[in-house]
């Protein structure tokens, strides 16, 4: 196997580029020692915000807390939700960290906004990281989001204001709700719920274009049609490389014994499996679905190409023989005795027009008009 | 991995759009908490009908019910079998899920008609969900089935008026039928064998109009049996879509240890998934087939197209030279011997017909002809 | 997911079908009490044969019997074979049940001709269906085929007339046979030997038509070919339907820990399984070379279309230019200089060949001719 | 599933064809006894020849035996290495197989030169059978090798004269290598690594042919060059179809716990695996190299029409408006103003000048020259 | 299955190849004593070179040393991490081996540059074979990397001057990181953490260039940018060849219970899986982008065919009447009455005219303009 000879070639194309980062800087940034805490998106919020949200099956309560408030957010008896907006600022999260006694992997997993969605457990708390998608005024809003449960705690870290929780905050706030009376391990499970189901609006949106591009495609194909489908194509297939590993974590999480995760939620976890698989294959049947139309596309581009065909064949076939006839009597021999007959020019015309007729005839059996 | 630059891109395409849900609207929708009850479907009868068939080895009675008669349904020594038309009555479901304590998750299966097919055991009931499919008059009907099978009972749900179960419950009627000796399980085992027996009878429906376009791609190529086998397509890989879980769920019923199944029914079971089986191969037959056809519907255009540059290329090159030499002697040069010449025009004739014979031989010997 | 629409479209198809059979009359004949017994091939024979032989270490005998000797065939210290040719007489199939106490799920499968190739373990017997493929006379005749094996017997049963187990036979009527000293689940391994034997012939006459066609597109690429090689493809996966659970089914029977089975009987299923194996990478590499003949085709098919362009552009490129300047000196302006030079219609010709010859010298060098 | 429908249409192949072998005298050859001796090979040499060697850490001979000298092989305190050059004489093989206990479908899997690469673990010795592939005069030589290992002793069978295996002679030559200091399993394994290294040797010759193809491509496109893709192809699966079960047999001999492996063995089977798993992949790259270099093929093909049709569209979208210019002044109305125009001539020349110009240009911008 | 045939056949193409390796050459280089010492590479260093850094908690050294300091290099209480560059030195690497203890075969393997990535465990070692890729200067270096790790002690082996580990040689120097608190199994980690981290650095170069290639796609379709994805592919199929063994390898080294391995490494060798797994499949989606590539430019070669053959039809299809019509009256029969009319000309214009602009109505109307 001369492996490099392939390598060594990659040299021309390198050399060609130019809007690339250089690579060796690239390098020099992944050089870094393993649980170092860098964050690797861009900063979305003004200044991290630290939410909490304490409850019982009798109270509740939702404040914004500063960092030397941490110590008190943990406490026996109720339940605390400290969600963390924004993750640019990388000595919060270590005092978090700290303060909770969270792996220094766990911590590096959420400042990775490439991380993919993982389930991970560790001694006395475990890591969900995933995708939370959300629409907002025709956009779709794409973040890293990270839950770490432990006893009685639960946190959340998102990139940027706003999320897809609202009705879950506000089943809180009920006092009867059933999420009230469970431990973390149910909430954390509500939370996944929600995001699930909103990668599911979305992924119907994918799937209502999909559909829309087929019927389109029985009229019209243009080549603004066949942009649109690779763009929805490369789309698909973005939030199927969400969803697998998203759905391996889900089943990680199901088959975890963790003392943290109450029998009683079990089936939940198990439902929510189900609703992943759902999601994962809808996804299948739209990339079934766009290939069909990609097929559907090139169908109709050779359709076109024998239709174009058939329109010059068929006019080429009925006068390029009439045409060499008129040359015929063009030509300036002094010998041609048909060019003195009274009714040659009649004639002529009678002879062209009967070629012409069963030409039209031989292709009407061919089935080509 | 610059993964939100495609998700953003998508925004063109929500512009484009109109006939969209909107996002938000759906996702709203969505936003429910896990195991509340909504009925995802439309109201397909007027009323919600409970039907009651009680029956034992050797009694049989068959009556329609009320609501408030639901505490008598489940006795000791006999067998309940309550059929429930229509889901679109929350309240009803509700009570039928507490008088028989059902799990909330169960319920939210159960009015979830995009519920896939699922097996679900619980303390002392279990769950099983498919699609029903049947024909009534040219017409495929499909709609949500679910089945809960407990001790001495089994209640099943379904949309719409009319099911495909009269076969089962005239063998009730007859008093020494093995069905009348068995207990539940048997009697959801016979209720799911004859959903797969109707399965497979769609699916050779399918599989006849797949084969009957495979006959008629021997004579004809038209652009309307493209679009029917694309329909015909999607149409499969739709029934595929329901099989393949509902395989999946049959697997997992035969592998149950639950009580509630009987050793004696097990080779039914094990038959069942056999069934199942052999439908789910035949549907990847049929889409194997389908494929076929596509590719030979390919062929054929590639085909029609080499027959119609055929003749264009023909007509081209027997006749282009001869208008060629027709012009020769159009010109008006005033010194051109030949046209002085008294059997110029004969010889004229004698030389075009001897070229046009010679590509004609050519053409022969090229198989062109 | 609106999957109902494409159900619903499907009623213009049914509509449009005449020979379709009834899909509700399809559904009733399959609306049937599992384990009920219909045969659901057609008759092949005008009367159920019941073949008896029976051997041991020292005796052999052969026999015709009738159904009311039933009660005798089965004898402790002889090896009991039982044939039953012809499967349309459900009484008789049912009596034979009853007499050996065979589960009436495996009588079931006896007689649906659509049953997969399966093994099928009860309580003191076991069952091994398949299709049972042979050749006669350049025909192919398949036929479904059980065995079912107990404590001293076997019992087969066959559609029609004939079968592949006349070398058996004679190897039974010879008194020193290794066949004579065993049980019957040697008897049985040797008759699925056979099968198997005979499955790998006709998939070698299939081979055999696959490479003579790969050599015929060396040469010829007519639209018949086509069709023979997609006739040979559908019929090899036919025979590959048939293998796969024919492999699984032997799998099991390996895997089965059946007293039936003696210890030294093991080998020899082992090396069936290794022949099933062979059979089965056969038909993966027919499929292949099916598929790259079907490759080949097309590229031929594109070879020729280039061709028949390149002839056609030859010519065109070359006269229509000529064609031009014969036009031009054909013009009737009074004042064209050239026309009244006395050498001028020798240049013209001069200037033609001169302007062919290099059009030709381009197209050499383009590689056209 | 209309299945006879299809079997019985081959019939008309059958008919067609006439080289094929009568399918049921080919029936009638397999149907044989299972474990009787056959060899499904033809003879390669003129007598069968048996080599011995003999070694323990003292002592090497090596010497030509006969038949009756068999008896003397196996003996105590050192390694036999039996190697029978010659399958067709059967009574030999028996005589062996008899002498040294070996089950009879180990013989018959040493006689079938279709035996698919296999591990057969049996009482007091196991078998390994393969192909083995060695190249001489530029010639590639392949044929069916098989090892059965027992206590103290290894016989090899192989069909032609000359082997690979003159490397591992010399070191059992040598008085201080590791081999002589091991057992027959080290032996058998180190035959086994010779042959897989000839794999990868052959192997890698036709990887350099993939390889030469895809520059080659870089240039010229002659249909020879599809018809030496397809050749290559075609073995290149072959070679696969060999390794494929070679490294399941490998795999096995991993797996087995006989006694007859020695411990310190095993890092030597584990790094055997590791080279044939290097042989496996190395296949699968080139098989996708020659799909690659098929696409490309398709894509020059492509390409070409593209340019044949570009120059002829060129050519007559140019001439095409002239020639209709001329045949316009070529008219023989007698009320045409511009025939009399004195400068009629040079403007009409003028004007088609700028036709033609603006035509080139138009496909200068088209980029289409 | 007459198999030699297409291995004979291959004959023809021995014989028409000059630059291939003779096969024997090949296979006596093969032909080699499992576990014997050959270096498959290149001479990539003038001398081979032992660079030793020692550390513990409190202490960090750096040297290089001579080959008879090998003895002094494994010391209780301090981490030694022996760096071996340049693998062409057989006795060195022998020696090394020698003192150290290592297997013969992780010998083989180390000097092995085709090695496949693999982790090897033996008694009181265990080796990691891997490439190691990096960018220098625009240019791809990769070379073979092993480790092998004992107790106190780690040992590299590279071919090449230069690495990737300047990161960890800096934290090792400095006194309080994490790296000097653990064990040699922490060492090793840091090691091929860094060196996936590298691997995806390059795996980002060609994301970006496949990505670039999409961009350029929807301009401008050279043949040029065929090259360069046909390039880029084969090389992304070469770094996929890399990592798919290599996360097996990962895999391994997670499942194995050596007591080299602390506990507490484990978080962070579970964390390098992750990475790995991440780098998979990122080059999965390179893989599919630069074939969804492939299929654009497919596409736009069908499309600007369907825009060549257009224009030439369009061009045709008009002037291929009207030159028939002035065909017509170039005609020389005395008696046609049209000639003599005296509006006949500019009729004739109006006629033509109107010809043509409905023939572009037409075809406004069929959207070919």
């Amino acid at each position: 196997m001369k492996e490099l000879k392939y390598l060594s070639r990659a040299e021309r194309l390198f050399t060609k580029r130019t809007k690339m980062t250089e690579p060796t800087e690239m390098a020099q940034e992944l050089n870094q020692m393993p649980g170092s805490l860098i964050y690797t998106g861009e900063q979305h919020v003004s200044e991290v915000r630290l939410e909490l949200i304490r409850f019982s099956e009798t109270h509740f309560t939702q404040s914004l807390i500063t960092i030397s408030e941490l110590g008190d957010v943990q406490k026996k008896g109720s339940i605390a939700w400290l969600n963390v907006v924004g993750l640019h600022e990388i000595p919060i999260i270590k005092q978090i960290g700290e303060q909770f006694n969270i792996h220094t992997l766990v911590l590096e997993d959420i400042l990775n906004v490439n991380q993919r969605p993982v389930f991970d457990e560790h001694d006395d708390h475990y890591l969900f990281a995933t995708k939370m998608l959300r629409t907002t005024d025709k956009k779709v809003i794409s973040e890293q989001f990270s839950i770490v449960v432990g006893e009685n705690i639960i946190i959340t870290f998102q990139e940027k204001d706003g999320d897809v929780f609202d009705g879950v905050r506000n089943r809180l706030k009920k006092p009867k709700g059933r999420i009230r009376t469970r431990k973390s391990d149910y909430l954390a499970f509500a939370l996944l719920d929600v995001i699930i189901d909103h990668f599911l609006a979305i992924i119907e949106i994918y799937g209502d274009v999909v559909n829309e591009q087929e019927v389109m495609l029985l009229d019209e194909v243009s080549k603004d049609i066949l942009t649109d489908i690779n763009l929805v194509k490369k789309e698909v297939n973005l939030l199927r490389r969400y969803i697998r590993p998203l759905k391996d974590a889900i089943i990680a999480l199901n088959k975890s014994d963790s003392d943290l995760i109450e029998k009683r939620t079990r089936p939940f976890l198990k439902d929510l499996l189900e609703h992943t698989t759902y999601v994962a294959e809808s996804i299948e049947v739209y990339r079934e679905t766009i290939n069909d139309n990609l097929n559907t596309y090139h169908t109709h581009m050779t359709n076109k190409l024998n239709d174009i065909l058939k329109v010059l064949t068929i006019f080429s076939v009925i006068f390029i023989p009439l045409t060499f006839m008129a040359g015929i009597y063009g030509m300036n021999f002094e010998f041609i005795p048909e060019l003195g007959y009274k009714h040659a020019y009649p004639i002529f015309w009678g002879v062209i027009i009967i070629i012409a007729l069963s030409m039209l005839y031989y292709f009407k059996k061919r089935k080509w008009l």
